[in-house]
């Protein structure tokens, strides 16, 4: 066999399902290898941002790696923004980015890069293979790596004649290292501490979020008293009917240090103490209140779940929670569609086991806060702050999960950057219901505007900002990509819409103006 | 005044009039700074991508470059592909990046990468300011070396605390440094060897490719009976009615090697000689025949026309020149649309000074052939093989010559890179006319495959390759973006929609389908 076909059936013996991919010349023979994995899906994209967001949506959602394949250097480097988002979401993911063969480099043809230079600051691991076999050895080593506890993104470049090169061989799998966990001693300590805080708080992020971790945070609070904080941007949490319910630390700096105040003990799991997203003039960085204990009891690579667990026995917690998350249905005030109409009526329908993918923006504070007594599911946020990735992540999530129902936050300005997603939505007939928060504008930048100290900026400044000439209308780009999509503009259209859509099978997008 | 306005006053003072942005939280300051400045146009693109190829357009058309602004490692990462095309045609380029204030860097916020790492692979010269002021020089550098002959990508990175920092001062304007020059001796040498020659050619790239640099490769044409050949993919070409006609040298190797056949002396000038634009098993890298003389006389930065004149003087070559390009009228066959008939039609009609974004792919071959006897123009086509060029670089070059037609010849599958181009046709009411060539596949690929080995691709490969599940509507997409569109699937239709489309001013798209 020659070496793509050593590489893919390396990846399939580890158990990888899914290639997303936009290949390109240098990717043809890797495109025949998938051909011949009855158990290796397929999935186009037609740009590769969607191709490694999707990555990552599959990724969060099924804790193993998806392969990407990507078309050299400036393939990768169209896929490096959400590949950005994945590895703060500590993603486990596959890049495999074809290169020119070894023989041809030394031609500098057009479409030469310094590939290595292009992965590196998106990448954890990085590795160009040696030989036919030796990429099937790279990519048993990237299936194990990208796996280790939480996860990572792992890029093997794959110069052509190793993919064609014949006599490889398949590559023995590597054992993926067991997650790493605290000494018993540190969690006894941090119980102590705990046991005698005055305001405590757990700050949790990263695999602390899932719902088996948030049922040991809740012991913990139940115990005594503490807040459960949750990070401002987390990959995945599960929250819901039946799940320990959490507070989540506002976005903006000045509101995280009014949240944060008055706590004088807070432990972390999963997360490293909050900083503020930009930096301002005037304005504070780290966000934790003066004088608190900050206690960095678990770092993300260490297993989360198990610190909690350990944690609450050391506590003597109790084990059975009296506050968990109940469902609550609300009374929206009918007519004109607004954010909080808008969310209620999501949190109302929104059914049970389905995937949020939040990129929201300025509009999309109501849907989270209403959705916290939703029936229960799986929320993922652009955990980076690398806009264009909401999108890209549903395709994935609904690749990962075809029985669960994804809905698909959007806001219009970071919906553009990678807006290629729909035509995927629609090939694969993924169970998507997209919602479009349309306020024709980077709403988030007018507030910035003003927050890093411009004062009456001028038209030129505030063009930058708006979207409103021409308007998107994004029921024609849907249309364009196969997608079917309606407006709402009242409570009863967008209720009927959305209870439609999610109803029926495939994907829809619904866009509604949300000022 | 603060950092920002020292910078964006030193970019005017040099000459910059166009800045192509997509600014985030971190460029706020430098947004509001474009705002003091008049002379300073800044136009908004919706998508990265959309800013750098623009910038690159716009750069190929005027010799000076235009500036954009662009967020953090992920915007920038977004922008590299058309980067890597604009800096394989040595476009002179500037890209202002923000980046967070330096005391923020600490704190690993989630926006914080790697931004050197991410802009040394598709950058020429990458510079960090140190100060509020130095961001001002930094920017004074980037004019002067992104204009040094031909041009070059400058990156100037711009921390938060550095563009809102007062106390800053505007940089004195540094001189660009003149074209390189050959020797007398070279030159003397070069003309013996051209005049001794058997079957000699011009091999010309770069700047070598201008009207008035090819005028003097006509007249050492003229005197030596050589062939002027032209590199497969130039930044900039001008041709048509009144200039020296040149071969452009095929895509494909096996073509090409058989084009160069014969030859016995190449005389380089603005270009390297030709290599294959991949590797493929068994097919050849090096394009030029064996035993031949390859003479490297000029590289890129070595000024083309003053080399071509030099070069024709010492060779006493006639000044008058016999056969120049005359303008020829296509008598075509009517009915079904088809690649020959859409291409007559479109050198018949291309109105004189037009400029052509070429990024047509599989269906564009008889587009370059038939509009090499149009009236005159200016062709632009995606020098470093990285595709979603083609609508961005019609942007750019129809911001810099208002005046002029611009046609956009879009293959589908790589115009779906960066439709979001589109929008920005629209805002700026740009006088672009955008022929979508249909093919619902990635044609070139679908060569590849077989040229690459793959022999008997299964249904998985194939669809990798295809773009009819759905069929992208490209009506629906130009209505979603705010362009009038037509489609046209006989002659007299796309003769009409283009006449009409010529005829008046701003954006306008007619999808043809050429299977």
């Amino acid at each position: 066999m020659n070496g793509a076909e050593a590489l893919m059936q390396t990846l399939c013996d580890g158990g990888v399902e899914v290639c997303f991919a936009n290949p390109g010349t240098s990717e043809m023979q890797l495109v025949a290898a998938i051909d011949k994995q009855k158990k290796m899906r397929a999935i186009l994209g037609l740009f590769e941002g969607v191709v490694t967001g999707a990555a990552d949506g599959y990724g969060r959602m099924t804790d193993k790696p998806a392969v990407t394949l990507l078309h050299l250097g400036p393939g990768l480097a169209n896929g490096l923004a959400n590949l950005h988002n994945a590895k703060r979401a500590r993603t486990p993911l596959i890049n495999i980015v074809g290169d020119h063969a070894v023989d041809h480099l030394k031609y500098n043809a057009p479409l030469t890069s310094d590939i290595i230079g292009v992965a590196s600051p998106m990448s954890d691991w990085v590795r160009t293979s040696k030989s036919p076999s030796d990429l099937a050895t790279a990519g048993a080593e990237a299936i194990a790596i990208s796996q280790s506890y939480p996860g990572s993104i792992c890029t093997v470049i794959a110069p052509g004649d190793h993919a064609w090169g014949s006599n490889a061989v398949i590559a023995p799998q590597i054992k993926v290292s067991t997650p790493k966990t605290i000494s018993d001693e540190d969690i006894s300590d941090a119980a102590q501490k705990l046991l005698g805080a005055e305001y405590p708080a757990l700050f949790l992020g990263s695999r602390a979020l899932r719902k088996d971790a948030l049922h040991h945070a809740g012991r913990i609070a139940a115990k005594i008293n503490a807040r459960i904080i949750c990070e401002t941007l987390p990959a995945r949490l599960q929250r819901g009917e039946g799940v320990v319910s959490i507070e989540r630390l506002p976005y903006f700096a000045e509101s995280a240090v009014e949240f944060l105040k008055g706590l004088t003990h807070i432990t972390f799991i999963g997360a490293p103490p909050p900083v503020a997203f930009f930096a301002y003039p005037d304005k504070p960085g780290w966000l934790s209140p003066e004088g608190a204990e900050l206690l960095e009891l678990a770092s993300p690579d260490i297993d989360a779940e198990d610190t909690l667990k350990r944690l609450a026995d050391a506590m003597d917690a109790p084990n059975t929670l009296e506050k968990i998350q109940t469902k609550e249905i609300f009374d929206y005030e009918e007519g004109e569609l607004n954010r909080d109409n808008a969310a209620m009526i999501t949190a109302n329908l929104l059914p049970e086991n389905a995937i949020v993918s939040d990129e929201s923006g300025t509009s999309g504070g109501s849907f989270f806060r209403y959705t916290a007594s939703a029936s229960f599911h799986d929320w993922l946020i652009i955990t980076g702050g690398s806009i264009g990735q909401g999108l890209p992540v549903a395709v994935g999530a609904a690749v990962a999960h075809p029985s669960r129902k994804v809905v698909s936050l959007q806001a219009d300005g970071s919906g553009m950057y990678t807006l290629q997603a729909l035509w995927t939505m629609a090939r694969e007939n993924l169970d998507i219901v997209v919602i479009i928060m349309k306020n024709n504008s980077y709403g988030i930048l007018n507030i910035e505007l003003d927050r890093v100290g411009v004062k009456n900026p001028g038209e030129k400044a505030l063009s930058l900002l708006d979207l409103s000439n021409p308007i998107i209308d994004w029921l024609a780009l849907a249309k364009g990509m196969g997608v079917r999509a309606h407006a709402a503009s009242t409570t009863d259209e967008f209720s009927n819409y959305l209870q439609e859509a999610l109803n029926s099978k495939g994907p829809c997008l619904i866009e509604i103006l949300l000022p």
